[in-house]
């Protein structure tokens, strides 16, 4: 599909082929393109100019050759690497959108794209917050936190949570929401610059470095003698198996994410199962995509905390779109501190 | 806590010591002690016969030593075997029971029993019955499958259910609970007999021999080409692996049991559990002592289904205390075929 008018050159971020095992930045190749910046007569398409691009734990799995059905799309060799971001429209054929409107969703790794199907993106309408946060905190991300949270982990005043990737883009704000409700949080993180955030900035009760404990059953006992009605999964492998062994009577765990398993060729073993039974443990998956009706709920309760800055967010921000392929590798490596944002254009 | 009267010879089976790897007869001591058939003056304990003594999974875990809190009291070492039974009250120092009455719940594998806390036991008031259903269709196993199945799956009109250890106590009812709601349902167990049961007495529409299939996820795909929407766990390790790579989109897992793991020293891993994020799955562990409220509902439901033929239940009996150990074992070689009863007395 190609937009009418006069085309401009396009730098983009073109996925290579399928990845086995931990991605790398030669995975994502830096060209060139050209787009055209008007859509056709009659299309309801919009072209954006793409703003933050955002960089989520959850596009290794698209990185990864098909298998069969999946619950995402993966990207294509050879084609511009897409997720979420924030872009201002150029010229749009669709009647919710027009000229200059800031918007958050999916669009692609480039300096400007064609979005043939607007319905998936949102208007941006508190341009009042930073751009970013659209990727982040007032984004999927955001909104993940919130479903998970409060829809999933069926969370009570005073419970025990514990929130593995804390100081990520969705694990600070599960633990900000956690307190704000009046319960006990501990979170796991990877250094000690992370664990001190999240102690003093997004006021954690405790942290902990997983990397400096060497019996991870051992460290949980220590930060929850009493154990954990709530688990906010965003880890999986050895940390997952510790926290069955310390989770509480008709305790929660919410699976969001597992980043630890997406590189390995074989997902580890878990052990510990049984302890659902003998716990009578709930622990379900959950995806942000069947939370989008519950966007403008969430926008409304969330906005009111960030104004009396009850709720904060941290951005590790990296500029410029060529530097979107080892921005993306950080969040593998655990580089990142806070939500990693791609910063193409400010306006 | 002795009886009054006379002391009478009893019949019992003790518990040799914990037991580690795969229980043997030789774990359980067939021996002679004696007991008063009278209760003391003022105590409210009751002294039964025991008639049905009831062969359960669980009670592998009462074997192992104790290692922790735990959601069952491990065996005494040196004293009789306790469990579920059916018995009939001798003498009673509770208001609620007396001389005659036919009692189900918890006693020991002996001949005759004082039951201390009578609270604990549910008086029969439905004689009509076959007594032995009330270690099985209408005891624990029963009150299980109407809980697991009714509180825990969720279930809809036209869902795909799978049943693991599907002959068992437990299975066989699950399996009609869920053809009476209009289900489709297919079971997997051990033996030509068992599928033959399963197809033939049961009503399932499909059933089949995991011992001889080389891939559980070749067959689950067989027989579950558009997948799974409700999983019966009673089994554990690879087959709930292959279950996991075979759910549908909101599927749900009620953990009961996972017999093929209880003889372990470790677990087998489980690798599919990123299927819970991908497909939205929920997976419960629950346990029948939370839901023993609800026995009178249960009861009062399934009696007319009982009464019509259209539940039906098979029960592997075996005769003679001194064959309790052998019963016992039984279950974890999977030649019991049906509810393992062990006939003590007829009466």
């Amino acid at each position: 599909m190609s937009g009418g008018g006069e085309e401009v050159s396009n730098k983009q971020i073109v996925f290579r082929d399928y990845v086995t095992g931990f991605p790398k930045e030669a995975d994502m190749v830096h060209t060139t393109g050209t787009i055209r910046l008007k859509v056709e007569e009659g299309s309801k398409a919009m072209v954006v100019k793409n703003l933050y691009l955002s960089c989520d734990p959850y596009m290794r799995n698209r990185m990864a050759k098909p298998d069969g059905p999946s619950y995402v799309d993966s990207f294509t060799p050879g084609s511009p690497i897409n997720g979420f971001g924030v872009a201002k429209v150029l010229d749009s054929g669709h009647p919710d959108f027009k000229e200059g409107d800031l918007v958050w969703g999916g669009t692609g790794w480039e300096e400007y794209s064609l979005i043939s199907a607007p319905e998936t993106v949102f208007k941006i309408a508190h341009t009042d917050m930073p751009l970013s946060y659209y990727t982040g905190l007032l984004g999927m991300p955001g909104l993940t936190a919130y479903a998970g949270f409060y829809e999933v982990c069926s969370p009570k005043k005073g419970e025990y949570v514990f929130i593995s990737a804390a100081s990520g883009a969705v694990g600070q704000l599960v633990g900000q929401f956690a307190k704000l409700m009046g319960c006990y949080v501990v979170g796991s993180a990877g250094s000690k610059q992370k664990i001190d955030l999240l102690k003093n900035k997004f006021g954690f009760d405790e942290a902990f470095n997983y990397k400096e404990e060497q019996d991870l059953n051992a460290a949980l006992k220590r930060y929850f003698p009493e154990g954990i009605d709530i688990y906010f999964e965003n880890v999986g492998g050895s940390m997952l198996d510790a926290v069955l062994l310390n989770m509480r009577l008709h305790g929660r765990i919410a699976v969001c994410g597992m980043i630890s398993q997406y590189n390995l060729d074989k997902p580890e073993g878990i052990y510990n199962l049984f302890c659902l039974v003998t716990k009578r443990i709930r622990m379900e998956g959950f995806l942000v995509f069947d939370y989008y009706h519950m966007y403008p709920k969430f926008q409304q309760w969330v906005l009111p905390y960030i104004k009396e800055w009850k709720i904060v967010y941290i951005e590790d921000k990296i500029e410029g779109l060529a530097n979107a392929p080892s921005a993306l590798i950080r969040l593998f490596t655990g580089k990142n501190i806070g939500k990693q944002v791609v910063v193409v254009a400010l306006e």
